[in-house]
């Protein structure tokens, strides 16, 4: 750790000396990427002073998101660097601001995709936070300009400032480590469930079993709806069916697309590659649901009658607002769901993001910044 | 009129002999297409012998949709010639089997896309007849065959065999001529309005004022809803605002995909060409929806952000059920609702097929079957 102004680490922040130096803006050591498409190394960035409605968290874990890599390589646009990639963000409160009232020194929270909102748009204001319509929409917790204009930072960091009402309460039921890819793979899958009434009665299919598919599973699973995993080959059928998921098939045999035709109410898509999305339409039932919950970087295209027929919809879904995210969390403390991680120091995150692009995770790495 | 063993004309099969003649199957006289691709022209089909839940219907008027066009030039596939197509279908029973209890000779019905379903399935249960998922679901009006394996057989013509529970009611209320595109270019955009709940308070933009679209538009306001009209040009404006929209827009003008971006709730689709449907997705407020109506021949193309953006709705309709589709009838009735129809003779309908591929037409073609 260098050029580190901040005494307070996270768990000393009780005395004078610390209170005063976040009365200033400091540095944090983070893991960030110099410049597009680079490796990730040691370095530290920016931490504003802690304002009156901030907290200083002591991040304890960060997972490790497919689209961290996507905004390293630039593949979604130019983007701010250096970059600290982590929306995935677990820790303890370890300094709170002078008009901070939700928090105290020592709760367990989590920090997810965005960090402000305008908070004055019908969405802001019905707890749609993450599709905020103000004039520059959400402030994703990294890889964007904060309200102030100033880049933000994300997870992979010792610690995090971020605004009291943008921090989510991890239950003590959960491990921090396993309550980190909830930040975003969670509500990701959680969200849309929701949305779209999976539970007792309901069909429900997930394709691919990754980060999100596999949370896809557990929560669906706890919510009562019957799962079926969709993937490409059986390989990962044993750990799908140990999972939660009634039936798994593959996507490879042309016989699971007859077999289970006119089948779900809902099909979440955790995959971004280019399928054959007329195909998994005519697995939905009539007023079918098939959720694209990330974007292919080419547009995606089909059959418009395979929408006609049975009413069915294409329809896409984006993480999850504040209130939802919470509300995610009490449901995977209540049902003892985490994900399943690889545990990695920070020396190990650039190994990590050559396996996700080779799909080569169970099922999500978890970074212990304790090791930044 | 040639070949025809039917005695009863529709308005004299009060009298004995008619209704022993229709006891024996027998030959209607129809505008026919001979073969794909093939001009229509005057001929004779059979007509099977009136069962007991049969009621013979005096055919009045017949509408033309684009999609008798489409059938005819096998563009859907190969289709079953000779074709009578014609399934916006107004006229008076005529003759009522044994067992038929729900009508009586003059009563004014009308006939839509569809003349059988499997009974059986969730779907027909549940009055989604359209979307029976029975062994060989729904049977079409013409270009089809029915449960007995026998072509059917549509409305361009002087008369029409359908079971009992397939027929509408055409309220006193309702010109029989403006009411025939009602059975079907009516319930395919009722439909959406109703499941998408266009009302009071919402937004709805109808795309192409056409044969569908002008009675969006009436129907949307009619429900209370907020109508804006999205065409190629301004051309039809005047026309467009007078059928009840609030607005007009060119979609030849890159402001209006601008102006209009994140407004509405509801968009519906009447349009087969091939449309970027992005920035028809962009007009979309946060959950709102883009149905289908028509599909075009070719894939359609979106980006997935644009779904992603605002949980957005890909979604297609096609027709409606028997009870929503007397529901429409019944709507249309209070609030004097038809369809702007250009009355012709059945020597004019392949000139009137030239003029809808060319959209020259205001707003719907009917045949007075009168002439044929």
């Amino acid at each position: 750790m260098t050029n580190t102004t901040i005494t307070a680490d996270g768990t000393s922040t009780g005395n004078a000396a610390a209170t005063e130096a976040l009365d200033r803006p400091g540095r944090i050591a983070v893991y960030a990427a110099p410049a597009p498409k680079a490796p990730l190394e040691r370095a530290t960035v920016p931490r504003r002073a802690l304002g009156a409605h901030d907290i200083l968290i002591d991040v304890r874990y960060a997972g490790i998101c497919h689209s961290d890599i996507h905004q390293v390589d630039e593949d979604w646009g130019p983007g701010i660097f250096p970059m600290v990639p982590g929306h995935e963000i677990a820790g303890v409160v370890a300094a709170v601001g002078s008009a901070v009232s939700r928090w105290s020194v020592g709760d367990r929270v989590g920090v997810g995709c965005f960090v402000d909102s305008c908070r004055e748009c019908d969405n802001c204001l019905t707890g749609l936070q993450q599709y905020c319509t103000g004039e520059n929409g959400v402030v994703l917790t990294y890889n964007d300009r904060g309200r102030d204009g100033s880049p933000t930072y994300g997870g992979y960091a010792k610690q995090l400032v971020v605004d009291e009402n943008y921090a989510l309460r991890i239950p003590e039921a959960l491990p921090l480590d396993v309550a980190a890819p909830l930040l975003c793979a969670g509500i990701t899958v959680y969200s849309p469930l929701s949305h779209w009434g999976a539970g007792p009665g309901r069909k429900v299919a997930v394709v691919g079993l990754g980060g999100l598919g596999h949370l896809g599973v557990r929560l669906a699973r706890a919510k009562g709806a019957e799962v079926t995993v969709l993937s490409q080959s059986l390989r990962k059928r044993e750990d799908g069916l140990r999972l939660g998921a009634h039936d798994y098939r593959a996507t490879s045999d042309p016989a699971t697309f007859t077999e289970l035709a006119g089948r779900f109410d809902l099909v979440l898509n955790t995959v971004s590659a280019d399928l054959d999305l007329s195909a998994y339409l005519g697995l939905l039932r009539t007023n079918g649901t098939l959720v694209q919950l990330g974007a292919p970087a080419k547009p995606v295209s089909l059959g418009a009658h395979s929408l006609l027929l049975g009413r069915r919809s294409l329809s896409g879904s984006m993480i999850g607002g504040l209130a939802e995210t919470q509300e995610m969390l009490d449901f995977c403390a209540e049902h003892g769901i985490g994900a399943e991680i690889e545990l990695i120091p920070a020396e190990r995150i650039n190994e990590a993001y050559r396996r996700v692009l080779a799909s080569d995770v169970h099922y999500r790495f978890v970074i212990d910044t304790a090791t930044i």
